[in-house]
């Protein structure tokens, strides 16, 4: 643990100025379907978001992903089709109205965005048992859903926008992009410049769902738990902040 | 979608200097363990690395996830026996010599750390069908990760360490802090300000495992694929760039 000790850096701090950048790009990072640009991603500007979501945490440093990039329009195509499939499939399961708002959503840029990125998790990767996993074994695909994060802040403060498609059956996108049955994949990313990013999450514009109030969903040492001084303190303090990401 | 369309907000642009301060916050990120200080966190540091949680993407804007904050030191110690207990019957799943270097590793600072927090999933939120979860029930837990990654950003800005103990039976975690059944405890974090960061993962630093060239883990347009042209050139690009972390 000495060794450990020596390779303790410096401390780096943040300004005030950096902190709030992290804060302007986790409340402007949007889930893009619709305003993508064709413009291509310079491949510089690909390898530094792709660094990002490698320095995820993961599970025992397993670091389980790999980055499979689709630009191929064969590919795509392959990839868009699934998803049509499984876009009506889901439409279906809708009642009779909420199904008609549904089919009015843009729902993925698969085929408008320059790229694509599946990002997979190999749960056997350094073997079968991984520190940190014994007891939670979903833990490895929570370490890729840490790299997707990583990578779409990265690609928000490079200008850069990302969709997360997650209808498409996790079979067939195995099948497009040739997936081992045993690598799981975790999100499959439209990434493109584009024309502009929306104010509020898309869905929250449409109508489709409210934003909730984040002081309902803090509690204080117990679920639920009872109000007490400490934690009506705590909620009107984040209830006061209920404006923040619209001065970011 | 003419109403959506209004609601686009102007441009907001990043400088370099806040892309920089991202990437410089994705690249120091660590997963405490061992450095923390007592010092107490301010209501209003705690409400906006919560905020940032909260505005992580969610399947069909779900938001599935609740935040308990836990400051008891009984409900604390209560979790810390159960993480005793997974964590011996972990040490016990490796070979002997593997297992050795397990036991000398610090893996938690539940009582260390002046507060700890449990995010969780609420499948059941917004009902049985959600939008974006048809295809991959999993989505639903995918958001609440997303949620923590953001935390863990937003608290390393803020100069707070925070650390993910897995090691800990989801029951058991459910009992201590009366988390109804149906509720998935995703992360359970620890969090305080701390003596100082690591300069590398603690695990790469301890030789637990090496960081893998990222170059390696990513393909085009098919999993492993051919090597061409453009993916030389990427992969080229994305080797020269493998020092990027130790720059910011």
């Amino acid at each position: 643990m000495e060794n450990i000790a020596k390779q303790c850096q410096e401390e780096v701090f943040f300004s005030e100025q950096e902190r709030d950048a992290l804060y302007k790009t986790i409340f402007n990072r949007r889930d893009v379907r619709g305003q993508f640009k064709s413009d291509p991603i310079p491949d510089e500007v690909l390898s530094r978001v792709l660094h990002a979501a490698h320095h995820a945490p993961s599970v025992g440093f397993m670091q389980p992903w790999n980055f499979v990039i689709v630009r191929s329009k064969e590919v795509k195509k392959k990839v868009h089709k699934a998803f049509l499939q499984a876009n009506e499939d889901a439409a279906n399961m809708f009642d009779d109205e909420r199904s008609k708002v549904y089919r009015s959503l843009k729902l993925e840029g698969i085929l408008e965005s320059p790229l694509n990125i599946c990002i997979t998790c190999d749960r056997s990767r350094t073997g079968p048992v991984v520190l940190g996993r014994t007891a939670v074994k979903s833990m490895d695909t929570y370490s890729s859903v840490c790299a997707v994060q990583n990578l779409w802040l990265a690609a928000r403060a490079e200008g850069l926008g990302v969709g997360w498609v997650s209808i498409i059956k996790q079979e067939e996108l195995q099948e497009a992009l040739a997936i081992p049955k045993d690598i799981i994949p975790i999100a499959y990313l439209c990434v493109g410049y584009v024309s502009d990013f929306f104010k509020k999450p898309e869905l929250e514009s449409a109508g489709w769902l409210k934003r909730l109030p984040l002081e309902e969903l803090v509690y204080l040492d117990q679920w639920q738990g009872t109000d007490n001084i400490e934690r009506n303190s705590l909620v009107s303090k984040i209830a006061a902040d209920a404006g923040i990401a619209q001065r970011y």
